[in-house]
């Protein structure tokens, strides 16, 4: 594309006031229409295309990142010298944000899996849960013995094609742990990947000496009788239990290949949001795009998982505003601090500030610097939150409690019933989280032409002018719905997603 | 065997003024020559052979376990009317029951591999460490790449016999953590299991954005040079990162497999000591079995390594006491001092009270629970304390701290440099700890029948009657040395040791 002809702004969100230099603009450049610079603006810096007079918020992604310290006129650059938060961070302002949500006039739809219960998955997968590391060997043989064989290209399955493949989901935990919160976050984890839609048939070994006891876990996680349990120990060890667990596989191959796609509205997406390896471009690219896709997601009825807490820290009071109710935000605000103990005990800090280097890049606030990560989940209301793993039930944008590290977030995710995921990536990660396709979203095209093995989207494209934020959402949505029917995303063309299962380790390790 | 026939006691150690009662004793049971019960002893209690004046120390497993309240006569009951541990808790007698070893007249030797700096390995892997959970899923496409084919048996590395395998080392940390001791502590087991006499070759893949930067693992660790580093960000994704690992592999096959055996003296034996779903015979059978096993290696100039902290809290004045130095000794009170920082943190608690079902089982003492435990490691002096994943170079009994958790703990050990592991078991545990050999050994008779498969040493006999423990322990060290020389493991036979990997995680995880 000729350089002359990109425009030389990013715009984020169509109310947003202000708009992303893409390069260094002269005084004089036009940025909107009637509108040019008035000073030098530095590239990934803001600049007004409204008036705010001093006082009145200013938005980027269509949300408060700050407030005018002085009036501001369309053309001027807006940073640390007339944007400032104020008294926001101390106030929580419930649900003064909220507002309905657009419902789409033809809800869109896609070929899903509709399970007895009603359920729609997107995969069709039989897993091997297991509760302690000590089992994790035995499961993996399991999974083994119905892997295709990369180099030959036999495989075990090919009779049943609706069937997705074996996962074995292996852990290092499980035993040596205390009872109470770290015990309960491994049972949430385990019980939401059993009972995930994506799995037609579940397998649950232990070794059978372990402190997260199945029994125990299938009482908690509500679960018996859905589940085939096996201990290694009662079976008489490696040979008998791997032979049984193929034989169980054997068993239900037929009635798990019994399904057929049939369509199915958009609401039935439930899709994670992730980033991870950011750059730079993630706040003006990949994740406002996929922001754009998530408002997609959720007026077709749909929901979309915010997560990654440490990103969310200091800019809940964005989150707050938009809450549905006081009870929903406060449960954030709860979990913030819940962090703070958390870190301190652990001898780790929050610390959401800008540095230096945010600044020198045009991050003004903390609300900007943290929607840099939040704008993926767009900007509709915040209609529920909950702990790490907990079953995800609300239609609408939701926020998760995780870790912002890749695996352990994604992990939490999928247990909470995602049966899509969508990470954003600026350096390039390789990613997947089994049962649950995982597309992936490059922010810039040097690295998306390098990882394109491994990338489902180039959003680089919002970059170099080809194309606008909101035209790169709608090809994200339109990408997710044929995943959901079906399509296979890059990471699970090199079969990832096994070795990524990452539950969340608190506690002591005795 | 005949009930009848077998002796009613078991000795658990030569110089032991108690003795254990296999079963119930009616008064008047001989229990050594001249000795017999004067009161009914319950099962798995103590009955003393010789005479204790009060005061005196009373000995089990050749060590001290408390001091004797009363008089106690030869025949009689010991239990908490007559032995307690009296002030020994709050004095640590540093080094008061250190005494030199004796050495064995012939030393014994194996088969081992010995490398081009001297050092002896037990096996020839071709190891591939991990920086970062986001490099795991690659590490494992190219160890699939040379894996056996179960089905069909065909082995890719058939070519090259002396080579034992391809390993990828991953985990589920290395990035959302914080630099410091969590991130030391990974490096430290990362850098050891790289520099593993075991491993011929190691490649390290990392993402190439993690906290975990393998430039700073090399430096940190002293391995550069020795190491092929990717990184699949550089590389330009999945596919050419796996394909230059498996190149890479290729490549030095020929180079790893040229090593031969040769004879070597038992004191390059540097073995791991682990205990996992113990039960009530694990004091009295295997542990104590491999004890004396644990004495022979140190006898014949080898390495032991003693673990599991939170089995030995409570009990570190029975180690201090065998210390050589005060520094060796005030290392461990250290750690012990650190454990109760952590599980305090953690909301854990150390407490290595006997219970009351301890106290029926026939266990009176702190000392004497947690010597159930620290019997593998036997009777000769403490040389040495390290911490997690530290390079254990000196000879005789070293102590490494590590949780008790199996896999953690193991790792840890291995990181170290254990060339040989040795593993009781009650409940029956599944375990392999790649690159180093794992011997299985059964505290009792049912068990090991039912899981014959997994375990290679019935220390069951010593119930029974058939063995005394010093027979199984000198059983124990014949099968050391053949393991070492490479006769296979159970655990080797199935490929287990690759899944059970798991570096400690301290901190948070963020
Ligand atoms: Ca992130
Ligand atoms: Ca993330
Ligand atoms: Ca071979
Ligand atoms: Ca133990
Ligand atoms: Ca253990």
């Amino acid at each position: 594309m000729d350089a002359i002809t990109q425009p030389p702004i990013i715009r984020l969100h169509p109310e947003d006031g202000v708009v992303i230099a893409r390069q260094v603009l002269p005084p004089g450049t036009s940025v909107a229409p009637g509108v040019t610079t008035s000073a030098r603006i530095p590239a990934g810096h803001k600049v007004a295309v409204v008036p705010h007079v001093k006082g009145e918020p200013v938005r980027r992604y269509g949300q408060i990142i700050g407030f005018a310290t002085e009036a501001i006129l369309p053309g001027q650059w807006v940073h640390t010298h007339n944007l400032a938060m104020g008294d926001f961070a101390r106030d929580y302002a419930w649900g003064v944000d909220a507002r309905p949500t657009e419902p789409v006039p033809v809800p869109a739809t896609f070929l899903g899996l509709r399970r007895a219960d009603g359920r729609v998955a997107t995969r069709n997968y039989i897993g091997i849960v297991t509760s302690v590391n000590c089992s994790a060997h035995v499961a993996e043989l399991i999974a083994q013995a119905f892997r295709r064989n990369p180099l030959t290209g036999e495989d075990p399955l090919a009779a049943w094609p609706n069937v997705d493949g074996v996962v074995a989901l292996t852990h290092k935990t499980g035993c040596g742990m205390t009872e109470g919160e770290p015990l309960r976050l491994l049972r949430r984890t385990l019980g939401g990947f059993a009972r995930h839609a994506n799995f037609s048939h579940v397998i649950a070994i232990g070794l059978g000496c372990e402190v997260n006891q199945i029994g125990g876990l299938l009482e908690e996680q509500r679960l018996s009788g859905r589940l085939r349990n096996m201990y290694i120990q009662e079976m008489g060890g490696t040979r008998k239990t791997v032979q049984a667990g193929i034989d169980f596989v054997k068993e239900v191959l037929e009635e798990a290949n019994r399904v057929r796609r049939e369509t199915v509205p958009a609401s039935e997406l439930c899709v994670a949001l992730q980033c991870g390896g950011s750059d730079g471009y993630s706040g003006i690219t990949a994740n406002p795009a996929l922001g754009a896709a998530s408002d997609l997601v959720v007026r077709h009825g749909g929901t979309v998982i915010l997560s990654e807490s440490p990103e969310t820290y200091g800019a809940e009071h964005l989150l707050t505003r938009r809450a549905v109710s006081r009870e929903v935000g406060q449960k954030l605000v709860d979990i913030m601090h819940w962090w703070e103990e958390y870190t301190a005990r652990e001898g780790a800090e929050m610390n959401a500030n800008p540095s230096p280097g945010n600044k020198a890049g045009g991050l003004t606030t903390i609300l900007e610097k943290s929607l840099g990560a939040m704008a993926k989940a767009g900007t509709t209301n915040l209609v529920d939150v909950v702990r790490y793993a907990e079953p995800v039930t609300a239609k609408g944008f939701v926020f998760m409690d995780t870790p912002g590290y890749d695996p352990v977030g994604a992990t939490g995710q999928v247990a909470g019933g995602a049966n899509l995921l969508c990470f954003t990536t600026g350096r390039g990660s390789v990613f997947g989280c089994k049962p649950t396709p995982s597309i992936k979203l490059a922010t810039n095209t040097p690295m998306y032409q390098r990882m394109e093995d491994d990338m489902d989207v180039n959003c680089g494209t919002i970059l170099t002018g080809e194309e606008s934020v909101q035209q790169v959402g709608e090809r994200i949505f339109r990408l997710m719905l044929a995943t959901a029917s079906g399509q296979r995303t890059k990471s699970e063309s090199f079969d990832f997603g096994a070795a990524e299962f990452a539950p969340w380790v608190l506690g002591a390790t005795m």
